[in-house]
């Protein structure tokens, strides 16, 4: 098995609510289907698709809640972690942590999606980003 | 927000002993603090950290199980999906749907990892892998 991931898929209540929230971030998805939304994400793709149908398709028993995962969006300056915060509040997300020094010589927050999918946003000054915004493990 | 993922983090119960799962796939990873395992995938990262430890950090009430968040790792053919799901069951994964033929036209499995978090195995002929393994969305 290669070591790369293809697709997060994060199961919503309401597709096309938890879609005009990323697009309140400025994210551009498409849906061929118009009831799975696909989001490019680097090499990569964030999908947005019915909780119910995503347990069922994932072999998965879904009590609801959190279930250990979380996404982080990295950036350049402490000042874009709170920047992003402010954009993500604006949207509709809350706030769950806000931007502050960590443990770890950098800077960071947290917030939640609608649909309680947890995000940190991050400025990490030993990954630096590169042009396109990747991250490479030093 | 730029339309991009840094960093996906799961939440497991025993450091170690996820990441000797993932390495038994053939994923490589390192731990620069002994507590927190990264993986490169393409340009992000994978992590593994405890999920108690997660949950505080995301500001997230954990009660446990699934939640609604599913990995997918696309290959170039069916046959390569099936050599996959082999190999993770080698691993000691739990293969919860075995490679069949989809709806939407193409072949995909399923797994989950030793903590229960959720994969598919997929492949997707329309969505060509390029070169270095990542997805373009069509």
């Amino acid at each position: 098995m290669e070591q790369r991931i293809s697709l997060i898929t994060l199961g919503v209540a309401d597709v096309a609510a938890a879609r005009r929230f990323y697009e309140r971030l400025g994210w551009s998805g498409t849906s061929p289907d118009g009831e799975v939304v696909f989001f490019q994400a680097g090499g990569m793709v964030l999908a947005l698709w019915g909780r119910e149908l995503l347990a069922q398709d994932s072999g998965a028993s879904d009590g609801g809640g959190w279930g250990g995962v979380t996404l982080a969006h990295n950036v350049a300056s402490p000042a874009e972690v709170d920047a992003v915060l402010e954009e993500v509040a604006a949207a509709g997300g809350h706030v769950v942590r806000p931007g502050r020094p960590t443990a770890w010589g950098g800077y960071a927050g947290a917030f939640v999606d609608l649909d309680g999918h947890t995000w940190e946003v991050a400025h990490n000054p030993a990954w630096p980003l590169t042009e396109d915004g990747s991250v490479r493990l030093p």
